[in-house]
């Protein structure tokens, strides 16, 4: 009984994350409106996959929800207790990412997510990341500023956690490079009861529109040129290498036979790669390379500044 | 000194096949040649990486020469022989692709490599693989019609054994789709003596411009439409999708630190990604998806209509 409170309560409050988000983005694109459709699966499971297509604004846009009911727990989702690997689980979760036409907007993506094994055995996960092509410091600012305020009320030390844990795991090794900015990350996490942890998590999911929203809004209008365009592309390349080759999420999806065209609705419409490019010394996308795809502590370095 | 007659023979074919490919793909682009560096690498290894950019004709190719020593053999370096792994070693390569700019030129992918651990183990490895985007039936004929020829000498069950190897090891299962329309893949090779095994290898290797560019020479001229631009693009996703997150020398070259930018040549210049999008019944499209993109016995249901 307690067991199913508690996956309606997360599947309730992700479900209508999902519309809001979906709406806020439909009027920001002012075109193009989210797909819509409703797929079961197996075992009483279904998922909501929403694709925005080739909007004025919004070149791809993806905001998904899935309830999942499974058999065998899959080792990828479980990484502090792996005793917990294959046993019937319920899963929610919700996952957005956003690739705007305009170089100067930030790629953004965010996802969400609850695990129920037993009463005993629960955990979220969850975060949000930026991915500026053309960073501004305020804006880098505004975005590490909310996340903190997400966290804040759960554990003054929640952020500095969340954002070292997301620093980590958006990493290109083979590049040596983040891909981007950062955020949050978070995963197997069940401190403290669930309502203060399904608080936490509500408190990041109704962030996410508070992040990113006045970033698009602010840059949505900026001109740009096709060379700035051909670079957001070839960034682009290093989403689809991080995505394909090394996160956790998508290559299980790839491995476990989920639906294949939600596994990669992330992808991005179009990408490029250019045999040993670099940017040039002191330019705008070398003050990208410099200055932002490292870990930096952004609230500290920026404050002083702004 | 048995051994280093057999690397630097093996070393002097692949050198020179480098230099023979480049210069007929130059021929034939008219515009634009292959760059050309040395690059050396620890304990007295060096690469050629070439790569063609943005010519003509090809939009991107590489054609890749290496040779390595190394004091731990790879895992992914040898299959069936696990106990040889992290032994010293010399490895020689040659890899190359090709991405024209006319989607009626089929991509094309080859490599050739020679591993040496000591007298008694070494093995060879390679292939080579066509993906057409509009095939044409004569031309995959004539593919595999060349594939055979360069094996028949070695075993008449060669190309069968090849052809089968290939199959299996250019699906993409999370598509549920062979990447193209195969050809030869071999790996740990060392069947009969070294003379033989390198025999067959250099007719393999000799047969690749025998194969590749009557095809090319004949569908370099045709027209074609900016839709079948975007399918061109569209079919790219998958070899992006291949190479990073299914090839083994992708992989192992991602993980292992190798010179990123060698690795990820093989990259096409620019690919695409669309939700959910599925071929028209009955398109030239569709004719891909249906008739080309699973095994079959090309020879003998091709030859019989040609």
């Amino acid at each position: 009984m307690a067991t199913d409170r508690r996956i309606s309560e997360v599947k309730c409050y992700f479900e209508s994350l999902q519309k809001e988000i979906c709406e806020a983005l439909e009027t920001r694109d002012g075109k193009t409106l989210f797909s819509s459709e409703r797929i079961e699966s197996d075992a009483g499971g279904y998922s909501i996959p929403r694709v925005l297509n080739d909007g004025d604004h919004i070149e791809r846009g993806a905001v998904q929800y899935t309830y999942a009911k499974g058999m065998k727990l899959p080792a990828a989702a479980t990484e502090r207790n792996p005793g917990l690997a294959e046993r019937p689980y319920e899963a929610v979760s919700i996952s957005m990412i956003i690739h705007p036409r305009n170089p100067y907007v930030p790629t953004f993506h965010a996802n969400l997510r609850f695990f129920l094994i037993d009463t005993e055995n629960w955990h979220f996960g969850g975060g949000f990341d930026l991915t500026p092509f053309y960073p501004f410091p305020e804006d880098v600012l505004h975005w590490h500023r909310t996340a903190k305020r997400a966290c804040d009320p759960y554990g003054y030390d929640l952020y500095e956690k969340f954002k070292a844990w997301c620093d980590e795991y958006f990493f290109l090794p083979h590049r040596k490079e983040q891909r981007g900015v950062g955020g949050l990350f978070f995963d197997d996490w069940n401190h403290g009861d669930f309502a203060q942890c399904f608080g936490l998590v509500k408190n990041i999911g109704d962030a996410i529109l508070e992040a990113y929203l006045p970033i698009f809004d602010k840059r949505i209008g900026l001109t740009y040129t096709s060379k700035q365009r051909e670079f957001q592309l070839y960034r682009r390349g290093r989403y689809v290498e991080f995505n394909l080759s090394i996160d956790r999420g998508t290559k299980y999806g790839i491995q476990s036979g989920r639906r294949i065209e939600s596994v990669l609705a992330s992808m991005p419409p179009i990408a490029s790669w250019n045999y040993n490019w670099k940017p040039e010394k002191g330019s705008p996308e070398a003050d990208l390379y410099d200055n932002y795809l490292r870990p930096r502590d952004w609230l500290r370095e920026l404050n002083e500044r702004n």
